[in-house]
């Protein structure tokens, strides 16, 4: 029996020698139950190649945790130790769940609040150009990135990959029972990374963009790549599985069973119970978000003003990873301007829901950030950025849509509260004064004017609200008493929004 | 009997005297029958107040039209005479009627393409004022203007109005029996001075912005007064006739079947069969406009890209009379920026529908276009006359949507075609190239770029079609046949449109 230690939500790694006969990955069975107490977590190992093999254990409570493998082969099995779970250390807050039904935050309670962006195939590019989009992460301020396990084969994507992701035979062609575990080395390695950024890593499991034959292997290969994927992977605290991108556009080669049969393998394999979703292609071909396994909806869709309609319809988060990319290439999803997807990011967070950011800019290289990384180009970052830091100083319980039936005015401006801070974006509207979900008592109120694209915070002019005109339609008459306690003089242009924070 | 002249789509005024005891608005029935050959129309007449009594009558053809009046009235009884009905005069092209089931065209087949506007009451402000809005009309380039009968009574409209609509009492209430003839006849000169400029007048006969009890007339008396605006106003060719404004808000007062009677009494007292439409106040609150006696449906809503699903649902033009407008007054309707509701216009037009204008900018003295008329302050009314040259350059029978299922990329992008015209509105989109929706077969294409903003066309940079990439969605391979025959290369910044105009 050995003893170390580790911090909680950091990994402890067994590692065991046992048979490289055969294919081990097909043959050996292992796994590890942890136990501490009366809870005992069952956890999958997975063979490293090379007669290795290994079990990650990502420890969710401080203090002694007591294991047994178990495994069908004689080596691996009955191997007992403990680990001593340390506090967390600084920085380090846990796996992202689901909290206060339509928003996010780490296990240790620091509420999270989603701000992603794309670089699909990054892990495949040259090194140099991995090591540029790990510089690029540190400035711009996304926690989420998401990544692809396979490489992507799409207009300016044409480049071979770093590593296969699975092994070739002697013919050249691939063995799709066999992994190649240097790749997913790499892969966890580049996953890791993003974690010591607290970057969350939105795994894209499967892709139709492919010429290898990724997303053609059988069914029983698919299951086993899903099982062999989480048993590596789980154990980082910052890793959420997106089942597919487009999943839709794979339909005819795997049906809807499959999509949910590769939900319960997840399950199955996933004692840390991270976060599920899968993407969507079509904008009305979303997977049904309201089967138990999905935590929460991924969305593509570019009408976020339409944010509302899917946190009914579905009753979770919302993550609109695609309200289309900034950019100038000539594919419509990627062509929108810096200021349109700013617009977007506020629209959809105003509306209770979080989005995506993606860049995809033409370049002689075709080095785009959306699928390859690297270097951001465009303007919409600073202000996504920016964006964040405003949602993350107010934010407790989760910032919620001031009229979740965004009636109106509330289906035309977008405005969200969280305790006692309001927060109302205008976007395209452009009053010179506003009272319409403001405090209706007075206060000591303090009131910002917030411009979203210039990224200024100023104090707002508050004006006495105006008494409502007594407007006559039909029979029915107003009531006189002002929407709010006092207004907001606003200097009449676009892309402004207002903060309230209430009595302080 | 006597004989006189007038032009086809001018009006013939026949005045007769007749009975002024009593309440000859209730008491005396008159009309004329006008025939040519086997054709006869049956006109009907009204009060005109002092014991005057008129017929007025638009020929529709050219040559001799008999006519014989009938009346309650012996001495309005049997009047007979003649008119001659000469070619129409220069620029005069008879009443607007639907045209290729989406579009508009004038009695004489000249194409009209709606770009209209909104000046609710300015018939009742000071005759100063509407001097100005006919000046200010004669500038801009609209031809369609929405107007009530009723004076407003709203917030930033609480004058009163320059004549009273109904007679009033001896104790200075009003009497909803009679009709100011005044009032009516300097409503309907004001209707003639805008079809002297070519500009529809959208009449809207009911509206809930009231405090003088015009809203709240008894069912027989707003019968009758259809029915008497329409003997009155139905031979003015430019009238198009708007049962109300958010016709909804006053649902709770006048139920839906005097809604469809109001219809019913219009067609039965306008021998010429001018449009219908009927204005909704809630986006969920659209009249059925599929019903038989809707000509077009009048929408007010703020998501244009939805053009398409208004066409399908109802199979007739579009006029989206509110899509917001131009402003900066605090409620949310009034106070979108002048490049949003341009590009509300392009979306519109693009996808086979006509949006309206309004503007609603604060003023120290609540002189606002979009109910007094005045004088325009915004940005916005330029380029949509812009818009309307464009379009009318090439109009024919009407621009329908590229894809009227608003498929990829075409429920993202906006585009139209007429004849071998296509027009392809970016708005928020900026690609560096363009090929989808171009023609297929080589050419001798015009190709211009459009600046939707700063209103310049100039030939645009054609370059050969990328071919595409055999992108790999599972198991199904595109073709390789590229999109069109060519490319436009394009500046990379919002609000552009591009025109291609076939070999010529």
């Amino acid at each position: 029996m050995t003893s170390s230690a580790t911090a909680v939500w950091d990994i402890f790694e067994l590692a065991l020698d046992g048979p490289s006969e055969g294919n081990p990955f097909l043959e050996v069975e292992l796994a590890a139950v942890f136990s501490q107490g009366s809870r005992t977590v069952r956890v999958p190992g997975f063979y490293d190649g090379e007669g290795r093999y290994i079990v990650r254990f990502m420890p969710d409570a401080e203090g002694e945790w007591r294991y047994e493998t178990s495994s069908s082969a004689q080596a691996l099995s009955g191997k007992t130790g403990s680990v001593s779970a340390t506090a967390p250390r600084a920085g380090v807050h846990g796996p992202v769940r689901v909290a206060n039904q339509f928003h996010f935050a780490h296990a240790d309670g620091t509420p999270f609040l989603s701000f992603g962006t794309t670089c699909y195939a990054w892990t495949h590019q040259p090194l140099s150009e991995q090591e540029k989009t790990l510089s690029t992460l540190a400035k711009a301020r996304f926690n989420k990135l998401r990544m692809g396990v396979f490489p992507k084969d799409y207009p300016y994507n044409v480049n071979e990959p770093l590593h296969d992701v699975y092994q070739r035979k002697a013919d050249g062609s691939f063995d799709f029972d066999r992994p190649n575990p240097e790749s997913f080395r790499h892969f966890e390695n580049q996953v890791k990374a993003l974690g010591d950024m607290g970057i969350q890593a939105d795994i894209i499991m499967l892709h139709p963009y492919d010429r290898w034959g990724y997303s053609g292997m059988s069914e029983a290969q698919d299951y086993r790549y899903f099982a062999y994927l989480v048993a590596r992977l789980g154990a980082y605290h910052n890793v959420w599985w997106s089942l597919a991108n487009e999943y839709d556009f794979l339909l005819n080669t795997k049906p809807m069973e499959q999509w949910d049969r590769f939900f319960s393998i997840i399950q199955e394999n996933d004692p840390y119970d991270h976060l599920r979703s899968i993407h969507n292609g079509d904008p009305e071909a979303n997977y049904d978000h309201t089967k138990p396994w999905v935590t929460h909806s991924c969305i593509q869709n570019w009408d976020v003003k339409r944010t509302g309609e899917w946190r009914a319809a579905y009753g979770k988060p919302v993550v609109n990873d695609e309200p289309e990319y900034e950019g100038n290439i000539i594919q419509v999803w990627g062509n929108i301007s810096a200021q349109e997807l700013v617009h977007r990011f506020w629209i959809t967070t105003m509306r209770g829901g979080y989005a995506g950011h993606g860049e995809t800019f033409s370049h002689p290289e075709d080095l785009i950030w959306w699928a390859k990384g690297g270097e951001l180009r465009g303007e919409a970052w600073k202000r996504i950025g920016f964006l964040r830091q405003v949602m993350e100083e107010d934010a407790k319980n989760g910032f919620e849509p001031i009229d979740p039936k965004t009636r109106y005015p509330w289906n035309r401006v977008s405005g969200a509260r969280d305790g006692d801070t309001t927060i109302i974006y205008f976007g395209e509207h452009q009053p010179v004064i506003w009272a319409s979900g403001l405090p209706k008592e007075d206060g000591d109120y303090q009131v910002d004017l917030i411009d979203t694209w210039n990224m200024t915070i100023e104090p707002a002019k508050v004006v006495p609200a105006p008494a409502n005109h007594p407007t006559r339609h039909g029979a029915v008459v107003a009531p006189t008493r002002p929407d709010s306690a006092f207004a907001v003089e606003l200097p009449g242009r676009p892309y402004l929004a207002i903060r309230v924070r209430g009595a302080r």
